[in-house]
């Protein structure tokens, strides 16, 4: 199904900047999706994805599971972008140009915008039915999905959340259980590539000690801009660490262009090239490079590498805002049980970078008192799902005790694999997933049909 | 029990002043008043009053059942004030002196203050368990005693939501139920009572026609300031009908101090010298004068009548704002299935006089948005009791289909009588209720320990 064609309709919708208080009553447009072509208006679900961190479209592009089965449930297509994402600015091209106009990017205003659009597609004084609305999200979007469903269940029947990491914050998941996750990933492709890729941060720190040393890798790795000091090494070396969670999330089986266009399991052929276990020095950064160049240069388009932008389709700076206020999740390496250069989690100097950054002060425990923490007892009609080749699993649900909260784990899959649209090489395990999805959308359902007539009775 | 002695401790706590945005950082302290005479600190309950609107003082001192009850339970009282009331300025004294600072008064905020204070009370790094919160409210605190169940059930693990009219909001309840139930309190007393209430508006009218009249009752009533024009004859109409709604809401068997100074059954002391129902013309409206000074003048020490003011103990110019914004309530008469005069519900004249006195707009679909319409199926662990006489029973939850949620009904019982310190001549409906509340406070412990356990398995 080519979901580039004119099924997709924008459409813009009049939105309260602030959903809780009365200090100002600017409204702004955000911006969703609408395909209606296989949409039964009197009683078909609304399937909604609840958007995240990045440009609506990329995520309507994405998410072939819900364009695939909507013709079956006869079901209307939403997919809602995040305010301050893509064509969703509050102040329009002035959002960005001070921190104070970034204020309102939390995810409640974000949430709230999305009742308003769903009680706007769903409430109407002629009907007494509301269509059930089932919503979808990956990764924060996911968040999103099982949010609404938590915080507003009067306006969604259930949700679908893959990947959803609702509990990679303080306290609640430790903190390296990520960094864990990826060197498993490329340790199963071959032993030596995380080997190689431990080894490579001490070589990269000596040859980079030294005028000669920094020219080498600027012209040997074809860098954007030139290594100049150590706060460059350093952005070189967050981008590296950023090639390789970025390379575990979207480790699927076939090529995509999500974050990037990549092969079919990036992985395996990064990894490839990465399997000499004598070479050193310089040997060692330059099969490091052509490993690399997997990842930034697949299409072979890339004129230089631009270690300032690792994931160029996403939202990603952001993103930083948002980890910088609600999203504090705690992140570490210590070199051991992972590849990576060791690095503590450090709040206080977290906190200094985001003050210096964006004025804003990161709340680490905002998340856990709005929506919980791992007490899911009164939660209800939510799938998690998460992929055992996803870092974001370690933060994911991956067992809960409750009737109506299903956990789902997928060995093969890596970030929200399942929720992509179906092709000839998916893995039994995605494949099996989506069939439990629909029985369990057709569930919740009819379980809303049930409550409509009990709630008249 | 004396409530009023020195088991009650005032502590302040900092808090935001928006919970939901990174645009102020500003700070403010709410006032909680705590008692710890009876806690078991390692694992006894809290007893959480949500405040509303008014002094937080005035409704730990109404709220006697909660503390003839900690001491079984070896419960932490905790009365915690709604913020904008009391001594809960975020502004401090130019609070009021603005409306842009009323902005931030919205049950949201509140709620979310709530939350920080739970947090503050409940969260140790030490304990691995965590004290059960039950909320506790009256009115508008019952409102967000149920809210706060629905929105935070990881915060508090069941509400007593008594007398919370949780549906009186577009669409959901019809506008004229409340003035039926005020008369029809009125109406049982005698017949003659509501017969002559509604008589009264006419004469009235006639009489403040011309300058004589104003006069007439300026000297007659003993207002504190006269009746110049048809704007001041309207203050007073609406003074009276605030005073039938105030009488129908603490018609209590006992004296009490809650609204103000009032005997027991005050509604049958107001109606006996309202039995003649041949009188008309000044005679009827001298009658009606001995009549209302039961409600603003029964401790006799009321040097005149007050018509700007019916209830002097609660903030009710801020609840206008409040009505204003989200807490948009219909209400209308028609003069014949109710005693008062004619008014229709225009949320267009509505609109504007907010947007005049305040500057706002009202939403008034905010709420159903927020905390949901008639659907309480996915909501837990509350008690919605409602006592028969108390008008605001009309917007209640009256009946649901839940195994979680129980509807008490109330019939001896006005507002929140079921919240008050146990007297010798309560109704024996009201002793009944009390018992089944204790008994399903008991079951909320146990499940929130129960919780507990499932949550570390």
């Amino acid at each position: 199904m080519d979901m580039n064609t004119n099924f997709i309709v924008f459409y813009l919708f009049i939105n309260y900047v602030d959903h809780f208080s009365f200090v100002t009553n600017e409204t702004f447009n955000i911006r969703y999706l609408i395909n209606d072509t296989y949409w039964n208006n009197k009683t078909g679900p609304i399937f909604f994805y609840t958007g995240n961190e990045g440009d609506i479209e990329v995520f309507a592009q994405n998410t072939g599971f819900m364009w695939e089965i909507a013709p079956k449930f006869n079901a209307l297509l939403i997919f809602a972008e995040h305010r301050y994402y893509g064509k969703s600015l509050p102040y329009g091209n002035k959002t960005f140009s001070d921190p104070k106009y970034l204020g309102y990017l939390t995810s409640e205003q974000a949430l709230a915008d999305y009742v308003d659009l769903i009680a706007h597609l769903t409430w109407n004084d002629n009907k007494s039915y509301k269509n059930p609305v089932i919503a979808f999200g990956g990764s924060y979007g996911g968040m999103l999905a099982a949010y609404i469903r938590m915080k507003y269940p009067h306006m969604v029947a259930g949700a679908i959340a893959s990947s959803a990491p609702i509990w990679q914050f303080t306290g609640l998941t430790p903190c390296d259980v990520f960094s864990r996750i990826v060197t498993s990933d490329f340790e199963i492709e071959n032993k030596s590539c995380s080997f190689n890729i431990r080894r490579s941060w001490n070589i990269i720190n000596n040859i980079t000690s030294n005028e000669d040393g920094l020219k080498w890798i600027t012209n040997e790795w074809k860098l954007c801009r030139p290594l100049k000091n150590s706060t460059d090494v350093r952005d070189l070396k967050n981008w590296l660490s950023d090639v390789y969670n970025n390379l575990a999330m979207v480790n699927y089986p076939y090529p995509t262009n999500f974050l990037t266009p990549l092969p079919g399991y990036p992985i395996r052929k990064f990894c490839k090239k990465l399997q000499n276990t004598t070479a050193t020095g310089k040997d060692l950064l330059n099969l490091l490079y052509k490993s690399v160049t997997v990842y930034f240069n697949y299409t072979g388009s890339s004129k230089c590498l631009n270690f300032d932008d690792s994931t160029p389709s996403l939202g990603a700076d952001l993103w930083d805002y948002q980890a910088c206020t609600e999203m504090v999740m705690p992140m570490c390496q210590n070199g051991n049980t992972d590849m990576f250069e060791p690095q503590e989690w450090d709040l206080l100097k977290f906190t200094h970078e985001c003050e210096k950054k964006w004025k804003v002060t990161p709340k680490p425990y905002l998340i856990e008192k709005l929506y919980g923490g791992k007490d899911l007892s009164t939660a209800s009609n939510i799938i998690f799902s998460n992929g055992l080749l996803d870092p974001w699993a370690g933060g994911g649900v991956l067992k809960v005790n409750s009737k109506t909260i299903k956990v789902v784990l997928i060995p093969e899959a890596a970030h929200h694999l399942d929720l992509r649209a179906t092709t000839p090489i998916d893995p039994l395990s995605v494949i099996e997933s989506r069939k439990l999805y629909k029985k369990i959308i057709y569930l919740w359902i009819k379980e809303h049909e049930i409550n409509s007539i009990i709630q008249n009775v």
